[in-house]
């Protein structure tokens, strides 16, 4: 299949549609961060990429902690919000009625309607130009009471969003499981 | 709604499934990853998780470039495949019977059956702990035409996955489009 050259884009997919949460000036504040993965296993940690603009940064900056918050897609309208108004300007926990709480960090503010919230704590920056690379240390992770199976986090009840941004900016919700993960590629083995 | 505590983990959602290409010893390699993110706008810039003791690992510190690889649902048990067995031991192309081309920086390996290839130049390696942190500048991006409607990547063409960790470890294709984003959240505007 010939190729189209595109030249250099952020173009990966699934990107996540997440909640990021910092105190700034002490008030809890959300922005929306597509742009995160996980960054290490052990110890846990995640990155998230922010404008150096952005007002969320700075209480990132002034806490060294932060929160990533996991929006379901009851919550699209809350978290397409969050990504579109400044919290310099408006108080977006007030707009979109989140109910904020503190964890094992003190200072990092977790959205309960979210299912799924980690605290972090901030570990490195990078200086990548026009964004600010945030790499954190992942300290502790609250999981909504009814998003468990069997203890578990069950993705069916947490429906989380994925963005798309071609041929549309989108919000898709999750299809179906189409095989076992460590499990299907063993037919291959055949092969070797 | 009450929230059980988990402890520090690695839950975020969607995640995605990746294959990273890297020349070690002179021959190309790939490997799958699921923690890695979008790292920058200006430059392009993307990040990789990956375990120290990786074999790919050693062909990126080698050559200093990488390619990020999005498999189509068709790709499935490759994509499992290069994540379950070593480039040290098998010889993964091969097997996969993956069609590897090389783009403008002449040595990161990009599969042809994948419908968007990322070629990157290594910018930071974080240590992390059991992991390195591969922070890349993305130098150009190659799409499959048959993946393009009116020249722009398509989404439904493409046929990303996501990896599920919880209930199961899973792969799993995207569903319905719920909202138009940086449109739908406007609506709560009138809160404010």
């Amino acid at each position: 299949m010939s190729k189209v050259l595109m030249g250099p884009s952020t173009l990966i997919y699934p990107m996540p549609v997440l909640l990021v949460g910092a105190k700034v000036n002490d008030k809890p504040n959300f922005m929306t961060v597509a742009w995160s993965g996980i960054a290490g296993g052990n110890p846990p940690m995640i990155s998230v990429a922010i404008r150096n603009q952005r007002y969320t940064l700075r209480g990132i900056r002034q806490t060294m902690t932060f929160s990533v918050n996991v929006p379901s897609a009851d919550l699209v309208k809350e978290a397409d919000y969050c990504g579109i108004v400044s919290g310099s300007k408006v108080n977006k926990v007030d707009v979109c009625e989140f109910k904020v709480f503190y964890g094992k960090l003190g200072n990092a503010p977790l959205i309960e309607q979210c299912p799924v919230n980690l605290e972090c704590k901030v570990a490195h920056i990078l200086n990548l130009g026009s964004y600010s690379l945030i790499v954190g240390g992942i300290k502790e992770t609250h999981v909504s009471e009814g998003c468990l199976t069997d203890g578990k986090p069950d993705f069916n009840k947490i429906k989380p969003l994925t963005w798309i941004t071609d041929p549309a900016s989108q919000y898709c919700v999750f299809g179906d499981v189409i095989a076992k993960a460590f499990s299907i590629g063993k037919e291959l083995k055949a092969r070797q």
